[in-house]
């Protein structure tokens, strides 16, 4: 349940229609009574489709039908109908279905996605990382969990994640050991995250006592077999696959024994395709 | 010249870091220095740095190079560049660089698109709609503009776009005759545009007196059939093609005779690739 | 249909009332019932009576009676009324019937100089500027329009309107023809709109294209002749008065053939007396 | 010292030019350096050129010169100058202009109010209502101050004031002793102050205890006869005259021994005229 | 009536849950519905439960009971009650009842306080400073005000209080009778309260016609001294008790004459105890 | 490196001082210039003195000194030093220097409770809850972090914690076994953290694999035994000791073999002792 505000929602119509549709009031569109649709073009997971319920509900439309957001609907299905004014309807209406294209765009990717790794590993998990366009982390992660993922991180300040650039400033690789040590000393209630761009770097973090390797722009066999080398040497140890990750390669990672498979990939999806019908109420 | 406020400074940083980078912190990395540097990992319109220099500036570093936005730059070409404490680089450096690779993204992308449709035609111009992501309307109308479009409009308060959806509450296209001189008496300072779905009604249109007619989702022989048409019944009204215009069809539409493409393909471009080098200094 | 926010409404109520109203507080009024009403104190254009609505219904009154925006009443006429609790009732009072007053004073001076316009010529239109109390601009707009304007612009961001100011740094008045050619082929969905002083500088911008001419503080008489002027070098170009528009001279301009009145003349109104009547319930 | 925030500033421009000015960018205006200059065109009370000038150096300009609020200064006199980028002029140009004159309007209205008071009693003092247009408390405040007034009340949360609409919740003035009594008891550091509309609610007031009188739209005889009867009852009582107070009776009120003028006529003065002048650099 | 914006509000949910809570998340606990009841351990005046309220119904939860702030309540009592979906309980429970702990705690200490100085001094009141937490000023008043107390005063700009960090920059003490002179003169609807912090001071302040003295950080003992000395020269004047009030002194001080005990104490209780039961409905 | 948006700066001021400092501006303080400077008065651990120097900035003033947060200062220590502007000392005096006072007492506090546990037991660390004041969460954690602890969790979306509360919703304490196995499939970088209000309730968590095991309310004798119960179980098990936490008990359960104390007992810390001087500069 991602909590979006009053502010969330009014934006949604403010920056799209600061000033109310000119074209409506200039027609004196004004006392009509009509309806709204959001039906899906093709299959998809709907998403945000709550918050464009609240859009029109925000603009005085009284809302008929809402299909939950992580809902798989085919073809044809109604995502969203709301009736009342028809200026109200023409000011909210791309507010509440932008969202919803754009969010199920990004939840419909994700579930085909994490499919397709599950297809072969019913084990590996698909996170989605923190690289989402900016200023969108609550519609993205929506998405993202709607889609069948999880946060891989929501930023910097909930998880221990150790990057090459964090190494430089205190001895570098060559000083894992104690850094690891240290790391778990301050921070009890986190798993220790590393990040390896090769197996030696992965085997050192291994041996360093990390909770989790995240494996950065290796190749699927590469990745496998690094995957068998850590799990050797630490067989709780959880390996992360990620960089360039894609419906392409997924299965792949996920055959190599990825425990997840990082990725911002959905992210960019196009929108997700809605065909809007607008009626006159007689 | 897109004005970001210090709150949407602000934001980008507090999204992704609310109570800085964890890691560093517990890892004690403070009072080291440190630089960044951003670069273009293949050629790319460059967008959004400007705002990325002041993201790197409020965490408290000093900013040593950056490129306009707006620049077309070549692989390996330097971005962005700043220094300061090592802590203030990590809780920054993505904040800054997913911005300038999602918004150089969206500008390159329009960029290509762009030039496409003017190899061909050099009178047409490429406008992008308001159906970008959500809450985007300043990163997506910066990179539209760095890459050589411009707004087609900003919002529903600015522009006369007639709508089917708007018709049928005052009449329909049977009364459009009325439905426009009403327009232009009530609107004298803006252009009258009207959406149409076929050559027939752009024909209506065009007898009407609107000003521009936007033909939605027509092939791109009907579509020059189509302005060849109109513009015989009025020389000066303005043609723009719209509805899945994309790289693979922006030739035919221009040299049918396109005055504007209007287009939201290029808002969900994938990120621009950059890579980020962080050095200690010593 | 302008869109106020939870927030533009709340900021009303928090502006006045911090935290709350210490007379009623220390007076011990509470657990009282009440009713508060607004009503005209002279004919006037009702303005943000909708949103005075919700400034009471935030506060926890219940809205018995809301005369809409834009409807013109007779003195006396109620405007608005609600009841409940009697310390919500003092919190929120002022809240809602200020913005009331500065409102209607708006829509009403519209009206005014609209009717003035109107009476001699039925194909005048009045435009509001931007030039309104900083931070208002909803507010302005609302009245503008509830009054019987349009929005002139509703900012820079909108419309292309080219000044004296613009024209010194690409080459003055004397590059005319060049600039404004470009601009069309820039903007091809806009109105090209630019301002002369003089009936010379008018006659430059007709002959180079311009679509409309806001033509700045010139006399009536001087209007008159050069609005004759440029419509017959360009029949269908629009002829803007602008500067200083008021009621004492708005007939003339309108007689002199001014397809628009630019104004900002009405922003400046007196709020509009009303009468409020607070009254205990038994 | 009226602290306006760095929002308060970036939110003039933003207002005004959500995505910058169209027509610079239409005409490529870019890469020239230029100033304005704002000067007054009557003489006036300066008022907000600081918050101009912040508006300006927040677009990018040098703020080369800037006359402080609540100085009177002659007509011509420089007010504000900045040099810079001609896109960022442009930008910020009426952003920071309409503030000034806005602000002025109202300081040097103010001004003239104070004057004609204190020219025939040099006790009086000048009080602005919180009836000021809505959203612009700092503005109005920053303005009345320059303009030699002082607040009434801020808001409803910072003084004791008692309206004949407390009244009707606790008894009505027939308790008015008891209740004064009770409200001295509990706001120990406050005055309090009531409202009276006749001279019998007056006299009720001064013989219970309260610290100051309202009087409200009471005729300027009326009120003296008033004043003289509550200061022979109560020395050091205070005596306010409210409610269509203006320069046209501002020194019969004074006259009659007004403590204290309380009005909101300044409020809504007519923006001070002020001459923007921009050149290009060479 | 302290106002609560809905910002106000959904920050609570927001600062605590901007993703939701994960940990209902990954277990799937969803459709589920429950119920949640707030109760207090110990006897206390509750406070801040109506925005607690707010709080569950903005998670979409329905509120069963509130008992509303003021009210002294039992061990065991029921300060809140709301039921709905399992998942949004979850995500609510803290911002909730974390809330009231903290202002019922402030209530209650406010409220142990104001009887203690009650027991010996009916005229006592008890005024809480701006020295609350930062940020916190809404909720430390209303708390404040829950339990008998009073603003002192709600910020810088609603009183006039001298401080010795006043004086330096006009003269010092010994200019006194002229800087009371000229406050009086100049803010006529305002008591002019001043600091002393020796008895000498205060007097000095007294026969300079201070409306109310603020002694800071005197013994009960010499206070009283004070106070005699004070009113013997002023018999109107208002004896303020400030600097280290709490209940181990709070009688002496009333019972040495002070009118006013001001006090910061309070805001920095420990939050008050309650009990939450979460149920699930079968 | 916690990060304060301007907004954040900003507020201080504008809660404290809306409209300025009344009693300076009445005064006529101005064109003074003055210097500003807090001192410890008893030792402490510094907080939020560079937020308390910005906020000095923001008003006007030069930043002379500041001293870091988390150092541990003695007496006398000068913690802060600006000068200028009079009023502008004024205005933004008590906004910076209640903010030091806050943060600095619940760093000090935090620092006393670290020391206490690390006496006994050089493992132990010290996490802070989310139970701090409402609002609070940046000033609470910077205070915790500078004291020498650590975030237990910054809010629901970032850790698995698991409640009794959770589990009545998915089979309760009977199910706990497939429960977490549920949880480490699902979130496989986090360790699964549950709480336990009896032994009997470790032991089984530990059983079922939780990592670490918050013990709520357990008396130290008891928490012993149980540490030893499920470290025999689970020898890298973390265990928590929670509930009541404070520096009479903290020692106790630090030599019981708490990995981590949990507590917020440091938010409701008196604010420090800070001198503030304010000084004419001739």
């Amino acid at each position: 349940m991602i909590f979006f505000t009053e502010q969330d929602i009014d934006r949604l119509i403010e920056d799209d229609a600061p000033l109310g549709d000119l074209t409506s009031f200039s027609m004196g569109i004004t006392g009509k009574q009509g309806a709204i649709s959001l039906r899906a073009r093709h299959e998809m997971v709907a998403c945000c489709t709550e918050e464009a319920a609240r859009v029109y509900a925000r603009a005085g439309l009284s809302v008929l039908n809402c299909t939950p957001s992580g809902v798989k609907v085919a073809e044809g299905a109604l995502l969203l109908e709301a009736q009342g004014d028809a200026m109200a309807i023409h000011t909210a209406w791309k507010a509440g279905s932008v969202l919803v294209e754009f969010a199920s765009g990004i939840a419909t990717r994700t579930r085909f996605l994490f499919d397709a790794a599950r297809s072969v590993n019913p084990q590996t998990t698909l996170a989605g990382t923190r690289k989402h366009p900016p200023y969108l982390k609550k519609v993205a992660m929506k998405a993202l969990m709607a889609g069948g993922g999880v946060p891989h991180r929501t930023g910097l300040s909930d998880t221990i994640l150790i990057f090459r650039e964090h190494l430089i400033f205190v001895g570098g690789m060559g000083n894992i050991n104690q850094i690891i040590l240290n790391l778990k000393q301050c921070q009890k209630e986190k798993k220790i995250v590393a990040e390896a761009h090769t197996t030696e770097e992965a085997v050192a973090l291994a041996k360093a006592g990390a909770d989790a390797i995240q494996v950065d722009k290796m190749s699927p066999r590469d990745f496998a077999n690094c995957v068998r080398t850590c799990k050797s040497l630490s067989p709780e140890i959880k390996m992360l696959a990620a960089g360039g990750i894609n419906p392409g390669n997924a299965r792949e990672y996920a055959q190599g024994g990825a425990d997840v498979l990082v990725s911002s990939w959905m992210y960019f999806a196009p929108p997700a395709d809605i065909t809007v019908e607008i009626r006159a109420s007689e």
